[in-house]
């Protein structure tokens, strides 16, 4: 075996782990929320921005009004599930980052001073917390949903401002009984992906 | 405790894992870089399109031309590392969807006709499983070092085509024994991060 995780974790992770879209009833707690961001916090991103910003969707009108931005597909699952979150990229992380990089807080102004560039940045490292934030639902025992089928313009408007701009929502909660609808897709096989030079 | 993946599987992939520029000198193996594909190629993307691909840089002529297009700061650690992998994103990736999505083959057609609708969706969902890749890396009990310091449209030239757009270069090996540079450096809180609605 190459890999030094054990294989259990590896299954809670990744091999078992399905996205699902139909929950227990379960709710999800504040101290799992917690307990999640304590863990991902640490996955790495660039010069250390952390740009996620997290929306926990925990009340029936703001469910109401989440429910009326997400796509056709997205609504009754969105409606039902035990806990809803937005993710969003702070575009303006950069103020936080004398903060977040001792070592080199001149880092604010070097690098990020240009709006265009830090929404560029924050786009690919929300992207980058996003996923270690699935890993952490998972983690948690839960079963992470995420979906881009939503109008995030409306999302933006309804939830946020105009530094903040949603990249994906996840409804999240206990698998239900039910059998998954699909089988587990296929995935690509290694020489399709990887290439050596 | 809130999370159910064992502790010391925490400490591998979040809690203790850093992100490093000096590595031993042990090469980073085949078998290595195929278990890490077979635990991460499971990571949910939107509609298990997988846009990754990887190119691993091996060999020392084609590591001579990666370092000439890395950032001033990156070329050194870039040199020496066992091994660079260069992770991009496929803006052809619909081309797979009739295999990779069995129970609705027709994604590729309704939803990904467009090109610009490609590119974005393959830049956030790459980035997505250059996350997983990370957690990949480390579950294999490497370190991972990803930079964003490079001249990707120079890049993109040297290795790639006009349908693979790079997002991130990635060092990898076993960390060297000297002491990180820098402490771990701050994470924001909490309350600064999550919002309740």
């Amino acid at each position: 075996m190459s890999l030094v995780l054990d294989s259990a974790a590896q299954d809670l992770l990744f091999r078992e782990a399905r996205t699902v879209g139909s929950f227990s009833d379960e709710p999800v707690t504040e101290e799992q929320v917690q307990a999640i961001y304590d863990l991902v916090k640490y996955g790495p991103t660039a010069f250390n921005q952390t740009p996620l910003r997290i929306t926990l969707v925990r009340s029936a009108e703001a469910r109401e009004r989440l429910v009326q931005h997400m796509a056709e597909g997205n609504k009754a699952k969105t409606a039902a599930a035990p806990l809803v979150a937005i993710l969003s990229a702070d575009n303006e992380f950069h103020e936080e980052l004398p903060h977040l990089l001792p070592h080199f807080p001149q880092a604010k102004d070097v690098f990020f001073a240009e709006r265009p560039v830090r929404e560029q940045s924050a786009l690919l490292n929300t992207a980058l917390q996003a996923a270690y934030f699935i890993v952490g639902v998972r983690a948690a025992g839960l079963a992470a949903g995420p979906m881009t089928g939503a109008d995030f313009a409306g999302l933006q408007k309804e939830f946020l401002d105009d530094d903040h701009t949603p990249l994906m929502v996840v409804n999240i909660g206990k698998p239900s009984d039910e059998p998954a609808a699909f089988g587990r897709a296929p995935r690509l096989e290694f020489d399709q992906v990887v290439t050596t030079v």
